[in-house]
């Protein structure tokens, strides 16, 4: 076994380190060797070929660093044949996206010399995790050391040994000069023009390229839009009813577009990254399934099952009623909301001053803040109740996660308002309300997300800066520093809730943007800081993430789109509450009812022709994928043909040679 | 060249003929020499490598038959290998459905000795159209003979042939044996049981025998709504408020499970069929398309582009309003006849006795014939129109074609049910029009697709029997008689007809049922004749159909979804119009209609969400299917490493022949 990089022969592995692996501090040692033994091992004797050092911190009064972190690296010839098992795309020749292989590797673009160069490193490092989670037990029947760890044949290594604890974490590393170019060309400068997606993609991976993208793409969509709700703010336009109709039937046109437009640009982003026309690998089961072990139907392996009537008991008998139980103390926490609101208002008028005034907002701020903190505390319980109903894929783990967490926040964030304006029929209310919401959830957030990461994590570099000068003196030693600060960054947990705050704005811009039409100004506003926070908190708050293959925006298309249906609906019903509309029709109000339902039919079906006419990947990239399948079927007639002449030329050989 | 088949010298072809080829009796005889070789050719020279002689009929008094017919057929071997080539689902020894390939035919289920029996008829034909429309042109410039006839390297011979008019047509023959059998089992007896699915599709082939799945099945679907219907008629509680709402709840539920069930049970008769997982073939443009010679892009290959801005301008300029002439007409026409009504009343009115009261009826009689002919007329309108878009795919110009005809006769037939509903607002007279159109339109169907087309047939036999007698004296000559008759038999133009007449039916139920149960009744006896009627057409009126391999029945499931949608809205509406929901609201009625269309939009969420969540196919073929996809994985990855490992052998094999 090789021995362990030691502070005192070297600070730099002998190969570029790319993951960092850590154990528990007390793993046991002959656990370790098996677990190096496997990493390192050929790929014949079922191991991952890669390579792996360990650091080693030198001992230090009283505070012990974790002795058990490794870093993982690989040879080039290695990443290369790893990146044709993980069905990597890369740019052809030609120019079109083909799946790469290590056999025609040098006819792909970009390929040149022995390939250095041509995986990113956030390719790399994705290329290494799957190598490390295809890492199977063969025979053993535990983990050496651990008669309590159970394995059996074909179950990934390194996801038994992290849900029993003995794999604390592991992830890639930060690339400190590309992390340098790449934060300056994002950030660091005020900039005119678009975010370097191509680059983020480089470094992060393609499903926070995509949300970046996302992200941007949205903010420009609501310039329009906030360009047209300044002058109604400035000129009182939103108390006029003609303009308000027309900004409401502007909602509508637009939100439909907008989901449209995007999935045609977001399949030309995933195009150009290899990631459209990328085959699912077969699902493994999430790293927390359990069950009794049984034979999976599909594979013939042994893997543990879990019936599936279980889940739907634990679903509909306790999950459900959970969300029930949580909406309805929405609705109470709203009512609760609406007492106080109504406490100030009388407290205004019997005293009608400055101080009273500005109490007019304070039931607002709080109920946006009581919001807040409701959407978190549920988000915590909705994460546990989806992991409790032990889903075996982490898509539909990631589902019902989804589906569990948007009803709430929906009703949550929503309901007071959808109340204010058709319960009430408060325009005045449901404006101020608005505005109370929006700005408070935006302050709220942008703290919540960056500012206090941020700071803390500051704190948490200096303790560890400090100790490593007290550590090693005067020596230079940037890449065991660099690992003991990364291995205590917080873990970004993906894009899920920079999504959910996304859908939450969406929503109180395709909503209510007809009555206050200054929330899309907000919007765009927040947005633009988003940006730049988001894109903070990537480089220098969080872990590096795992890059996460992507070819869409997942189950938020059909989020959003949802919102979009919900939108119209709910323009339509302000379109006929206004009273320029009511005065078309004086004397009868069942007539103008009848007329308002039939116009919004009429906008849902055409919103669906429109989606369905629409396609969803625009023309020149459908011709490109079909090229490509039409090119892979000539191949694979032509490799037929040659199989069964070179069978029939070596039968005749054969037989030449018995004559 | 081989001679053909005189009547002298035998009247039973050398080989089990499957296919009639008939040319024009003018072709150049180079012409019939060169395709005659083409189509025995070996397959390295790009031929089709089949077998094909002429039939000789004898020369006549007056009379002369055309000489020009031949019969197509096949050796086993050519048709297994086609077999792998069309991409054919066949049933693996482990019982799943795999792609049937040559080199592996010993592993499929039966498949005993060499083969004899493992191919269908109607597979055999439909590999032997296959190869007989893949047969391409070389470096012929032009059809010997027809300098007039351009060709160009690739280009489909038989189409070429086709829209020039050299090849008249290609059609399967009828297996007597067979025919008999499956008739019989099919509609010769009275039956208790399902019609046998699995023959009809062994004969007819897949896109056939999910039709008359679907047939089967919404007939049975329809049994307890017309189970629930008779005693409505009969106790007259479609007069009472209280049991019509319960109807049309009923009837909401009952459409959209119907249709979700369906997709299951397709997927299922698919997946044993073989269809469900076939990979579709790349397109070639259809016979009738033409444009100037270009490049394709996918392909690579010369063919005839046409710019798509052309063919978008023909749409919008021409058949877009062509469609909107035809659907104002069709309202004037409908005007029309309120007017008969009106005037009928009238008369009724002045002088009521049993003539006038007959009198009543005839309006609706005569609007209905109307609308039946203007269907038809429009039907051919329709199919010239697209014709002349020039759509480059069949698939696109079936759409095109469906979406036209569908859009006209939903109008037509549906525009007076809808005005005399929800304008007149006159239940009675509405269930009249109904029971009307209804019965009317069933008859005029059945007498214009069976009876009247075997009337002809019956006289054409007649007139063949009585020629081929004069002209063979008492020789017996099956095979001669049998390709005469079906030679002059009508063309099967396909299952649109018979699907648009399910669709409209659809219509009248699930939209209309609640005020007129008995129109369940009514469809489930015109669909119980029409099993047999569309059975006895198919065996017997029509000339054999090539089979039609299909999963599904593709664009219908969506036309017949987009109706079960319009029937929420339509029976909410009604439900709104009753006079017992209106008592509950007796002094508001804006609230009653906003709680109606509350209860809509709840109810069209409630679909979509059941549509999203009920999977298409069932669990079990899903498992099937994932593991048919994992096996191939697994292989591919397997086939890798083995070719891997070969060029490792034979590089070193060489590498010690040259020490």
């Amino acid at each position: 076994m090789q021995l362990g990089l030691s502070v005192s022969d070297s600070d730099v592995s002998s190969f570029t380190p790319l993951v960092v692996l850590e154990l528990a501090d007390d793993t046991k040692a002959e656990a370790i060797t098996w677990l190096l033994n496997r990493i390192r091992g050929k790929q014949q004797n079922g191991g991952a070929e890669l390579l792996v050092d360990q650091l080693l911190f030198p001992a230090q009064d009283g505070q012990k660093s974790n002795p058990n972190v490794f870093v993982v690296g690989s040879t080039l010839q290695r990443l290369l044949k790893g990146a044709e098992d993980v069905g990597l795309f890369k740019e052809f020749q030609d120019g079109t996206m083909r799946g790469f292989t290590y056999a025609n590797r040098e006819s792909f673009k970009d390929f040149y010399g022995d390939g250095e160069g041509f995986l990113s490193d956030a390719e790399c490092q994705y290329i290494i995790k799957h190598e490390l989670d295809t890492l199977r037990a063969k025979n053993e029947e535990h983990v050496p050391g651990y008669p309590k760890v159970k394995l059996y044949p074909g179950k990934s290594v390194v996801r038994r040994l992290q849900s029993k604890g003995v794999l604390v974490q592991y992830f890639p590393l930060h690339n400190k000069e590309d992390l340098k170019r790449l934060s300056f060309s994002w950030y660091k400068k005020i900039k005119l023009y678009f975010q370097p997606l191509d680059d983020i993609r480089h470094y992060f991976g393609e499903g926070l390229a995509l949300y970046f993208g996302f992200l941007e793409y949205f903010t420009f969509a609501l310039v329009p839009m906030a360009l047209i709700g300044i002058p109604y703010y400035l000129f009182d336009w939103e108390n006029y009813d003609k303009y308000y109709v027309l900004f409401a039937v502007f909602n509508l046109v637009w939100s439909t577009v907008f989901l449209e437009v995007w999935k045609r640009c977001s399949a030309m982003l995933a195009y150009g990254w290899g990631t459209l026309s990328r085959k699912k690998a077969f699902e493994e089961p999430r790293a927390g399934f359990h069950g009794a072990l049984g034979f999976n139907p599909i594979t013939g392996r042994e893997e543990p099952v879990y019936p599936s009537s279980k889940r739907q008991l634990r679903i509909y008998l306790v999950s459900v009623p959970f969300v029930l139980l949580c909406l309805y103390l929405s609705f109470y926490v709203m009512m609760v909301y609406f007492d106080m609101e109504n406490w100030a208002i009388s407290i205004y008028n019997e005293n009608p001053n400055v101080a009273t005034g500005i109490l007019l907002f304070v039931p607002s701020i709080i109920y946006a803040v009581v919001i807040e903190i409701m959407n978190l505390l549920y988000r915590y319980a909705a994460e546990f109740l989806t992991n409790w109903e032990n889903h075996r894929l982490e898509s539909s783990f990631q589902n019902h996660l989804v589906l569990k967490v948007l009803v709430f926040n929906f009703v949550n964030c929503f309901a007071s308002l959808f109340y204010i304006a058709f319960v009430m029929q408060d325009m005045v209310l449901l404006r101020q309300s608005l505005a109370t919401l929006l700005i408070t959830s935006q302050i709220l957030n942008q703290v919540m997300e960056a500012f206090l990461p941020y700071w803390l994590q500051r704190r948490r570099n200096k303790k560890v800066h400090k100790r490593m000068r007290r550590m090693m003196g005067d020596k230079e030693l940037p890449l065991l520093e660099q690992v003991q600060l990364e291995t205590e960054m917080n873990t970004y947990l993906g894009t899920f809730d920079d999504y959910l705050e996304q859908f939450l704005l969406f929503g109180y811009v395709s909503l209510f943007s007809c009555v206050y039409p200054l929330a899309a100004v907000l919007v765009v506003l927040n947005n633009i800081t988003e940006v730049y926070s988001d894109a903070f908190k990537m480089c220098h708050v969080f872990k590096r993430p795992f890059s996460e293959p992507a070819a869409n925006i997942g189950v938020w298309q059909l989020a959003f789109e949802t919102m979009s249906i919900i939108a119209v609906v709910t323009n339509c019903a302000l379109i006929g509450l206004s009273s320029q509309v009511k005065a078309y029709f004086p004397e009868s109000e069942t007539e103008m009812i009848l007329i308002v339902v039939a116009i919004e039919h009429v906008l849902l079906a055409f919103k669906f022709i429109l989606a369905f006419v629409i396609p969803d990947v625009p023309k020149h990239i459908q011709v490109k994928l079909a090229k490509l399948e039409f090119d892979s079927l000539e191949a694979l007639k032509k490799r037929v043909k040659v199989g069964q002449s070179l069978r029939n030329t070596l039968q005749s050989a054969l037989s030449r040679q018995e004559d």
